[in-house]
């Protein structure tokens, strides 16, 4: 990177300019730093085919993500397929239904890789040697993975209920897991504290304003992968909500640098009812976010009661003309079905969140008919395997006989029969 | 696709010559068939620029694939990372290591997406409505969520004891799962018999010459992300021994066809001590494979007994002057906490396999320590996740106190400094 387009941090309440440092709250009011770019300089140093000449990661965004040299960490991270599926389409009740799929992100199945590489990055150039992180699962993989190869140390702090496979899947690489006892708010207060203490990075409390920044580049290869233009709509699922505030931020720079054209965009953010501040909050009008002590839902990722950026996730669903839903544990297991058996995709159950909330807001009209709508699908389901335990019907087990495989395939026929008969 | 290059199948023993249909022996030989190309034509046609200037998938090398038409399947497969590890090279004992990482294959995380990629593609070309394969599960899987998006019929039939998370990895699809009693050899001896009533394209049976030809990808992306070079040292994990046949194939093929300069590679093979009749013969110096009736290894993707391209396998690792090894449970496991750690990639047993075979190579100096050398990683770590119960220590829970974390950290430092003064 020989230009540097990365200004300083700026306080998203008064303005205030921070230095490039391991902050993330303003001294006067407390409001989150955010990095802030000479877009100026961007739109004359960029260009769709300049982009388009770069490798397959989310590095050929470089521009506009928060680092001072080269990436050092993650360098092989995103470019994750965008999939368009008439069978989706079709089961939602829209014209045109894409897939943004990273669950087949690198290297932890999760598009936390994203957020972890900018922020590992930036965590060297700035000299730190430990690094850390308040995760629901798979912010934590995602650390994990990315310190392990980087030769960093690391501690990642859990609540200690997650599914077994998030656990396993941070523990692998040799870190250090911390379970805590209680729900994700108390590990993130704690985090807080020892950030205090300790001279290590926490990816997601001293360094968020650089880890967020990651989360745009979902954005920007949608825009790309859709042949440079904006989706008029974009479901993305809400744990502290800014994965949704960068989606929408990554849409807007590409308009401020004419990368694509200008046209409307309406972001629809998706929850989990059983914790769903967020979503409650815009239902009801207010951009108070009421917390939600006791989440209780199977989607354990999004499980998160004092939203960090609800605030703002309200305000970009507003301003864009988007909305808020959430579904049930039941109507989520329903998604991770429907997504599976027409896409051939197998999500976690923040995937099933974002499909079953997409398919009710299709239904209700909010996303209209004859519209193209995108779904952030954001994590692997063999991360969450565990829920599918009873839902799905165990195989049928035979000897190794023709025979016995001929009943077997009479029967499904039989069967199959059933509803074509019961049509006529 | 304007220009075909795919010309016909050939038999591997007789050299007879085959119409491009469903099927897979000669007649007079019963000899397997292969995809033959005019070598000469698409030495004309293909350049490096022509293929750098395509989308990052597997069918850059289009060229070299037996279709027809335009893949209709799993157009977005492949085009996975090769990560360098100077962490791996070095816990190696080796100058230098690439991992060419198939655990976030898309769709279903393991190199099979691309034989089924291949295979449903022509299978759809063909007119087949229903497609089904015999698998030791990763394939299953993959033509499970392959099958799906394409809106195919399917059936899989995988032994009845695979691990769960590779069931599941099925079922979710909506695919017809037929657990079968018995080792796979009985699974695919069933295959044949049922691929020679019903009118299904089974991928590795009838429609094996196509599906076969998948596993090239694997190998034209490696010399490409070598920057158009041959690796010289390549180890591949066996179970039929197609995998391995193939990425020696597609080194040659390049060099034919002028995209790398000719060099030396030679190819090695890893199997599981518990089912090695590969690694077996070639350790015995013949190519006369003896079938393991009863398979006993944790890495169950590599329980093949009766390896339909054993004997060639052994043939391309000799020619190449390579080697097979072979690995127990205790040093698969090993393997996988050792990339793990290293490289921040989580594979399954066959991962481990492999990692573990190349530290044996490289130890007993068949692999010089001053090489460079790729291991294929091919499937991901959450698919066979319950081997790692008990082996990794499960997280430390506290409450959420600075204090109490503080102690954990105190204990860590201790700990840490333990083997620091017994060295002195
Ligand atoms: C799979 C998945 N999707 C979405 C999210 C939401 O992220 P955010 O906190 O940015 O709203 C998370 C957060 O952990 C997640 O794990
Ligand atoms: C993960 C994995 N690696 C390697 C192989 C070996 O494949 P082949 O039968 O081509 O030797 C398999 C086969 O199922 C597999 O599942
Ligand atoms: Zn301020
Ligand atoms: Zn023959």
């Amino acid at each position: 990177m020989q230009t540097q387009f990365f200004a300083h941090l700026r306080c998203r309440e008064c303005g205030r300019l921070y230095p490039k440092e391991a902050i993330h709250v303003c001294e006067w009011d407390f409001g989150p730093l955010e990095a802030i770019y000479d877009y100026e300089a961007i739109r004359r140093h960029v260009s769709r085919k300049r982009i388009e000449s770069r490798a397959p990661t989310m590095w050929r965004y470089r521009e506009f993500l928060p680092l001072e040299g080269e990436p050092s960490v993650g360098t092989q991270v995103g470019f994750t397929p965008l999939v368009r599926s008439e069978r989706l389409a079709k089961a939602l009740g829209v014209r045109e239904a894409y897939v943004k799929n990273d669950t087949v992100n690198y290297p932890t199945l999760s598009f936390k890789d994203r957020v972890v590489a900018i922020s590992l990055s930036r965590a060297k150039e700035m000299g730190f040697t430990t690094v850390a992180c308040a995760s629901t699962g798979n912010l934590a993989n995602s650390v994990a993975a990315n310190a392990a190869s980087a030769g960093l140390e690391s501690y990642v702090l859990i609540p200690s209920d997650l599914e077994a496979s998030k656990v396993l899947g941070s523990l692998v690489y040799g870190t250090r897991v911390v379970g805590i006892r209680g729900p994700y708010d108390k590990v993130n207060r704690l985090c807080s504290e020892i950030a205090g203490k300790y001279q290590w990075a926490f990816v997601n409390v001293n360094l968020r304003p650089y880890y967020a920044e990651g989360s745009k580049t979902m954005g920007f290869e949608i825009a790309e992968q859709l042949g440079w233009r904006l989706p008029a709509h974009t479901v993305i699922p809400m744990a502290s909500g800014s994965l949704l505030t960068k989606i929408a931020k990554s849409y807007q720079e590409m308009i401020d640098t004419e990368l694509v054209e200008k046209a409307p965009f309406a972001i629809y953010g998706a929850q989990a009812t059983g914790c769903n501040p967020i979503s409650d909050a815009f239902r009801k009008g207010t951009e108070l976010v009421q917390p939600v002590p006791k989440p209780q839902t199977i989607a354990k990722s999004l499980a998160i009661g004092t939203p960090a950026d609800g605030y703002y996730a309200i305000q970009t669903m507003r301003k864009s003309g988007g909305a808020a839903e959430d579904a049930s544990d039941e109507e989520l297991l329903e998604g991770i079905r429907l997504l599976a058996e027409t896409t051939g995709i197998f999500a976690e159950t923040a995937g099933g969140v974002t499909v079953a909330c997409a398919r009710k807001l299709i239904a209700s009209g909010k996303i209209p008919k004859d519209g193209t709508v995108v779904l952030c699908i954001t994590g692997h389901g063999l991360k969450t395997a565990e829920v599918l335990t009873g839902v799905l019907a165990p195989p049928r087990v035979i000897e190794p006989s023709l025979r016995e495989f001929d009943r077997l395939v009479s029967s499904d026929l039989a069967h199959a029969s059933i509803p074509a008969k019961m049509e006529t």
